[in-house]
């Protein structure tokens, strides 16, 4: 399924929320990543996050769409993640 | 249709950008808003966030999906956004 998962969480994480991002999900922006991934691979994802993030204070939503073709996407200004990025 | 707005602006026309932003779509976390919009709305935000942002700089990019049901959403950690923080 596509997933798009966007974070806020404080600074001195960020960099290790990321690092897990990027071995599942291509960066697309400052503060999100897409991807496609399966049911498992995204549970995965949930326990890797968890091990480096303060779910008292950190925040990660997780948009899934089961049929890629369902959500549409559009770019305002620059494209600023692209394959290069990623890893 | 269902709408999720991320941004990556210069820090001095993120206020700007949200400003415009929570006429349209409700705040959901540092970097994201989401909502309901026709694409007339969708249309009038991407002209009036293009008089605020440098599209040469600045990075939007818009999910779309047009059935709500379609798209899954669940949060890892806390959830920032609430009808509190809206205006």
């Amino acid at each position: 399924m596509k997933v798009v998962v966007v974070y806020d969480v404080s600074v001195e994480r960020i960099n290790d929320v990321r690092k897990v991002l990027k071995q599942y999900l291509s960066w697309v922006q400052n503060s999100a990543f897409e991807g496609e991934l399966s049911e498992g691979m995204l549970e995965e994802l949930r326990s890797r996050l968890y091990e480096v993030i303060d779910p008292a204070v950190d925040s990660i939503i997780v948009y899934t769409v089961s049929n890629p073709r369902w959500m549409d996407r559009r770019i305002w200004g620059i494209e600023k993640g692209s394959t290069e990025n990623i890893l």
